[in-house]
């Protein structure tokens, strides 16, 4: 394929739920393009195509930004152009490419999820065929890890290292107050992120495993959910150990395929795409706890002690990003540019991994249409039973997580 | 006052909720007494005095534990021993005393809060009455910096480095995604963590003030709590920026001194001291967020978006520790060690700050009757109105908290 020839801006643009390392992909993007000849101005877009239905488009100029000032985006989580979770429809897609038209933007990259992945094909078909010239191409971002045709998504890592850090902590703190601990995950199709609590059962560099460390049950979506299991297991590990610590995806489902926090939550949020809000709200953690109240008993009959946390938006902001998923997203950016550069009229860029030991990963290039509104689930071979996953999960995980504290209990107790 | 000359064992508990700091001062205080040539065996009560009505008293030797083992424990959040928030009623301390007796304990340290200071001076007083001579000593630990007579207390610095933290990404999270999040922070009776978010206004070493930043509003234990109030206050920030970041403390009452928790909140746990169990469910912030969605209007009279998480018991674990906080509260059990040494028979520690620049602070005895069962609040010059904090709070809370990640948005933007 040759090269390039179209001139004209590039727009960058910056969708769904932010990430640690969104903002790596951001300033990865614009380094990449400031080699690009064809392009003569880097516009972001504010708030994703939102920005572009407005009058005058909400355009920024990206390209006289200083190194120093790029490094501390990069750093910075969230969304730094502002993000959207709207969904354009037929006239607001008219508007978006109407505004690329005007605002000469013949490259156009949005950075998101499935439903962004989606949003990035739907203005590509809607340029075609109003006669706009423009390529374009979508830059994989989810805390979700739920990209089809990917080993893992940027966003992830760092999202799982905060999930994984957190249990590993309370782990430690429930066993100095012994009790059951219920800790609500993001992640609303897919199990990914819950699933990296299992991490938390392995402390430092090494790995080495902790004695009766917890999570003691990770409950995925990908698995039905039955409130009377749920409470069995519970009674199960606290009758073994004196205390329980679990692992709950906020999009647990029932057998029917509803989900658990929509049959116990009333009055539930539902954004542009038909989703449920599930991050956000407390109630799914407290509702699991109460259960757990009524009807699991320590052995002088009594409730035990419980409590509930939903670890919420701090998942996808908290500042202690993964290294490898901070340089992943800044080069899955760099990959896309380059797919505009050799002269591709489209694609999203998938990350594959190429080794474990040393763990490398490399880039390449997959139809729009691939991964636009799909969801990657997190396969059976990660899935242990009902209630925990696989060896070859925490293997898979390791390397996008980083290493974790060393920390030490002082069991076995010495009298 | 001569040194002691007092022989025999000194046994370390470990009360109330755990930090990511309390370990630090188990260590600081096992490695004092292996100075001490009075003490024989240094044993540690497994979840406090509760450890001490059981039969045999659950006792474990602390004394050969290595170097390296010390410092992996130092560096662990959690309370190591195990913890415990039994407050013991007149039959249990006779029991605690009869165990110290048995086992010749003769220098008794408890760590932990208000609660567990009066439990120290409690079984300090049954020993003293029932003729047994043991030294009794309170080395201070709460993440709820309300003990009397100190500039602060062990614990607190840290778990205000998680909050401030927090609010510091989450803030760059809800400026991408606009909308009015309240982040509810731990704190029964006082306001100082709440307060800690305020740092988060600041960015890196040199608390460069960040535009806009949150949280814009703060809501105080110390200050009544009125809901018609709180939603004119969440309209007008509304208004203004188009998004509010709230922080809220999990014990803000009303005018009547009712917890507004429990007026919203149904089925509350009680522990031993007749406090309300806020921490560990999600109601407040919940209750709250609809209440918002219910009143406050956006310019097309719609309802923002609206979302709350409750910080939980990520606060008193989290790995990342304040520098200054990981040494003092090593100090401080050295100092109470100290104290035994110097022959007292009873004391707390307080932590008195002499310099602001540089930040320093010594250590100082305080009788037990005078922290036990007391709380302290946050001073009148550290609150601002009826829902902010002064810049005298942020220049106290800097040292304690340490440096905070240096982070930038695009703001200004440019065209």
């Amino acid at each position: 394929m040759p090269p390039s020839t179209l001139r004209g801006n590039a727009a960058i643009g910056q969708s769904g739920g932010p990430t640690a390392v969104i903002n790596q992909s951001l300033v990865g993007a614009i380094l990449a393009l400031k080699k690009f000849a064809s392009v003569k101005s880097i516009l972001g877009m504010r708030h994703g195509v939102t920005g572009l239905t407005k009058s005058p488009p909400a355009l920024v100029d990206l390209g006289k930004l200083s190194a120093t000032r790029l490094e501390a985006i990069a750093r910075t989580p969230s969304a730094a152009l502002g993000s959207s979770r709207d969904k354009p429809d037929a006239p607001a897609c008219a508007r978006i490419v109407e505004a690329c038209r005007t605002s000469h933007i013949r490259y156009f990259f949005y950075i998101g999820g499935n439903d962004s992945s989606d949003t990035c094909r739907i203005v590509s078909e809607v340029a075609a065929r109003s006669g706009y010239e423009m390529r374009c191409f979508h830059i994989p971002k989810t805390v979700d890890n739920d990209l089809m045709h990917s080993d893992h998504t940027p966003g992830f890592g760092s999202a799982a290292r905060f999930v994984a850090t957190a249990f590993l902590a309370d782990n430690f703190d429930n066993a100095s107050l012994p009790g059951v601990k219920i800790n609500v995950v993001m992640g609303r199709h897919a199990g990914f992120l819950t699933a990296a609590g299992a991490l938390a059962r392995f402390s430092g560099a090494k790995g080495k495993p902790l004695a009766d460390a917890g999570p003691h049950l990770i409950y995925l979506p990908e698995v039905p959910f039955d409130t009377d299991r749920f409470i069995a297991d519970v009674q199960q590990v606290y009758d073994r150990i004196g205390r329980c610590q679990v692992a709950v995806s906020e999009g647990i489902q029932t057998a029917e395929g509803k989900a658990v926090a929509e049959t116990l939550i009333e009055g539930l949020d539902r954004d542009a795409h038909g989703n449920v809000q599930l991050s956000g709200v407390g109630g799914l953690g407290d509702a699991l706890a109460d259960l757990v109240k009524k009807r699991v008993r320590n052995k002088d009959g009594k409730a035990p002690r419980v409590r509930a946390d939903t670890f919420g938006y701090l998942q996808r902001c908290w500042p202690d990003p993964s290294p490898v998923d901070a340089r992943e997203a800044r080069a899955a950016a760099a990959f896309a540019v380059s797919l505009a550069k050799a002269g591709h009229a489209s694609g999203s860029v998938a990350l594959v991994r190429t080794s474990d030991k040393p763990y490398k990963c490399k880039y390449k290039r997959v139809e729009l249409a691939d991964v636009a509104a799909k969801t990657r689930h997190l396969p059976h071979e990660f899935i242990a039973g009902h209630n925990d996953v696989t060896p070859a999960l925490v293997k898979y995980l390791r390397p996008l997580v980083g290493n974790l504290p060393e920390f030490a209990g002082l069991q076995p107790f010495v009298r």
